[in-house]
């Protein structure tokens, strides 16, 4: 068992497109999985919320007293419904103002005579703020307190997160081991209730059903901090397959 | 302007598959695009928690005294994770117990040798609800107070909404006109900025950039419930484009 310590986070996404359902976010998934492969933290809760600045200064506060870290993804560019930063300064009583390395980075990124007041905007976040680099295009996220600012624009995001990798402290990374069955939910269900009973202290099992190439399916996964427990506890789940002569999917 | 009132939902996602990015939601987009178009309710909120049944009961408490609607998903199957039910009947002191509808429902679904304790667990429900037909997979999902319970399979979801009509008070629909342009935001930011304050009571505009066939560009979308607004605020933006010269996209 690792002796690192469990480190949690929370997602904000500001964003009235993904509250529309104009725009599927791709977000949740992606820094998900990066945050728990690469820092070992782990993702405890989501809110998406739209582009008002009172609706996002409420949610910061709440989630950055309640996680060790909090992301946020969209609203840090150019236009007028651009307004996470502000609403960030505003949230911790910091002053929203002109980051001297920000403006620096942006100047020489689109010359003098393109660094228009719309983007001088990006340069603008709370004061104190730790700038996250971006590889990908130009304008950085900012950092404060335990708040990650990044955009929303998935391939962007990707590009910045290996960037936050300093400002994290690093957890111990949930491992998982998945069974994918052709089989129904009815059929497994006690004897998985009576695994996770045994296993209840270390291992999480969660139980989805599945459609694929006109099979009905149900895919057991295994979750948890410590790799043997994982391992006990997924012979278990192969003694109940066989004694039940369940087929497997090969996927 | 339509006569209706507002009406607006949240979504409150169960699953500890989504929050580790196992799984991509699909729900959210589909749900918020389906209750406009077809009651006029609009998505203010989504909440993505882990299936821990205490905050399943916190968040049920909270959106469901600040929302017209509450709509879950996920965790009303057979199995042990599956702790929606018993924990929205905890959360408004109701008894948790089977419901006679449901029972008779999933009895004939699954015929009496087939309707074992795990499939009869999805016939259990908080006392006093009202059941939400399910033409996909038999098991009905439920209404209790002004909370919504649905499935987390996309495809069950989407089988069962036309059964919950229903149950839901219409309001007036927002309607959505969007330019795509071969520009960048801080190009048209300022105008954006002028067009939005003209507008403010009326119309949000939304300002979303994009890659596509290797070019960069921008949508525009003007979102409002009064159509004519959405159509005058159009004309400034087609003014915009074309004092600007513009290249529209045509997708």
């Amino acid at each position: 068992m690792s002796l690192k310590k469990k480190i949690n986070a929370s997602i904000l996404i500001i964003g009235n497109e993904i509250l529309s359902g104009r725009t599927q976010d791709l977000n949740v998934k992606y820094l998900s999985e990066w945050l728990n492969n690469n820092c070992g933290i782990t993702i405890e809760k989501v809110v998406i919320i739209p582009d008002i600045k009172k609706t996002i200064i409420k949610n910061i506060k709440e989630l950055s007293k309640t996680y060790h870290y909090v992301f946020t993804t969209g609203g840090i560019g150019p236009t007028h419904d651009d307004i996470t930063a502000e609403s960030i300064a505003a949230a911790f009583k910091k002053k929203y103002e002109f980051n001297k390395q920000a403006f620096s980075i942006l100047k020489k990124y689109y010359g003098n005579s393109g660094f228009n007041n719309a983007r001088q905007k990006m340069a603008k976040m709370p004061k104190g703020s730790k700038l996250i680099y971006n590889p990908s295009s130009g304008a950085p996220g900012f950092m404060i307190k335990n708040v990650l600012c990044l955009p929303g624009v998935p391939s962007i995001l990707q590009a910045m997160l290996p960037s936050t990798k300093t400002f994290l402290s690093k957890g111990s990374k949930v491992h998982t081991k998945s069974f994918h069955l052709v089989t129904v939910e009815s059929n497994i269900a006690r004897d998985l209730d009576l695994i996770q009973k045994k296993f209840r202290m270390h291992v999480d099992i969660g139980s989805y059903p599945f459609f694929r190439l006109g099979k009905i399916g149900v895919s057991v996964v295994l979750r948890g901090k410590n790799k043997n427990k994982i391992s006990e506890c997924s012979k278990l789940i192969q003694k109940m397959i066989n004694l039940k002569k369940i087929e497997v999917f090969l996927i």
